[in-house]
């Protein structure tokens, strides 16, 4: 499953600090159910620098995403001075230094003769191979027999993480682009249909290989963000919230109700 | 519904301003669930004060809870410097500026005479009766003939907010006095029942007309707070994130996770 967010998803947070914890809330709900990607999409707004704000969301969504051993190598901006509030992800690409696990990602820091050797924290691990120097390599190791083989990440049977990608245009044309590469899209709102009365329409549309879900922002919801003709191209429109007692929900509590939701009909 | 959440709960952040945030959350959810009580347990732990812990989530709590109009006559304290950063919660007794809502809660100023005079932050409204100076009073208000009358918060036909009570015994004491006041009580935790296991029990038991649930701490889940006699107050054990990717999942995110999938078996 994918998520679609707004790039002004912290636009009503002031504070550099509280708006790097929401964006962790993000990551962690992201990473608590598994998700593969996230996009962030430009929801414009007259009052904010809504690229800026969208570059905010993508640097601390990847550097918290980043095994605590490479997080090293991230270069570090100005407006990420606040991202140790990120709590951590505690996911199985995420090791603690104590144990030696049977994947883990690396970074190769030098590399001739057909030998490379991977940086993957407490120590370096070689392999029998020329990889480019700087490159992240995802590695099966035998750790008795001290060898290391990059393996390809689908081939790790674990959840390693999310991709995170900044897509610099509207959400109109997002979805429809998404709908043309076969996405089951589903919309979140509080003028959406019911969960229980689309349940059985849900339970289908999340078999499908590429779905998605999307997420509007505490300014615009979904009815606000889409124009007509792009409406139609997302499958469902839900609301999570039945009974809902506050007028609004924010972005970031959207994403844990609903992604609880989705979950469990899995 | 009620919630249980350990007085510990924000240990794990140093930070004050991002621990008000992490409470803030609480808050947020209880009224977007509309939460009637929120039970603070002690928590005992070798390395914090968690009675201040307490009553820092205490502070936050009711702050939060209390209308912006009537916030001025919260006495705050030093550890509350970043209340600031709470999220308004945006439920029907929190009305902006210029509203003139049929139910509202004011402050009684004055009182002499058989009068009364209630600020309501923009005004004051008169009722014909001795109150005591200082106490907050729901009013039903007619703006026409602009007479205010002092109503039960239970005929008040929307959420009003949340109760908070910091109960400053372990949860198998306060496990026990509930279930001995005839409350359902549900359990969380990743070694629960799967939830679709129990669905129809939860249903059953969400009909009963006290229902609390209960969440564990980061550091301690509840098969590790409640001792073995206590956990059988508990009716029912639930694991609320199917495949969960994380180790572990904090506090504020299960209050999500799970106040939004029993809202929606209600």
């Amino acid at each position: 499953m994918e998520i679609l967010i707004p790039s002004t998803f912290t636009a009503e947070e002031r504070n550099l600090l509280i708006r790097t914890h929401k964006i962790g809330l993000i990551a962690r709900a992201a990473a608590i159910f598994g998700i593969k990607k996230i996009w962030i999409y430009y929801d414009e707004d007259p009052l904010f620098n809504s690229i800026w704000l969208g570059e905010l969301i993508e640097d601390v969504l990847k550097y918290a995403v980043l095994p605590p051993h490479l997080k090293k190598y991230f270069p570090i901006k100005e407006r990420m001075r606040y991202v140790g509030v990120v709590p951590p992800l505690q996911i199985p690409s995420h090791p603690s230094k104590d144990e030696n696990p049977e994947f883990i990602t690396g970074r190769v820091i030098r590399s001739s003769k057909g030998k490379s050797f991977i940086d993957i924290g407490k120590t370096s691990l070689i392999v029998n191979k020329n990889l480019k120097k700087g490159e992240f390599v995802d590695l099966k190791v035998d750790w008795n027999k001290k060898i290391a083989n990059v393996i390809e990440r689908d081939q790790i049977p674990f959840y390693w993480g999310y991709d995170v990608f900044f897509y610099k245009q509207k959400l109109n044309v997002l979805v429809k682009e998404l709908k043309n590469k076969g996405y089951f899209l589903i919309g979140t709102s509080k003028y959406g249909e019911p969960l229980d009365k689309v349940e059985e329409k849900l339970k289908i549309g999340l078999k499908n290989d590429k779905t998605a879900v999307i997420f509007g922002s505490a300014y615009r919801g979904l009815f606000d963000i889409l124009d007509d003709e792009s409406r139609r191209y997302v499958d469902l429109i839900i609301n999570t919230v039945k009974m809902q007692k506050t007028k609004t929900i924010r972005t970031e509590e959207s994403v844990f109700i609903t992604l609880a939701l989705l979950n469990n009909l899995i």
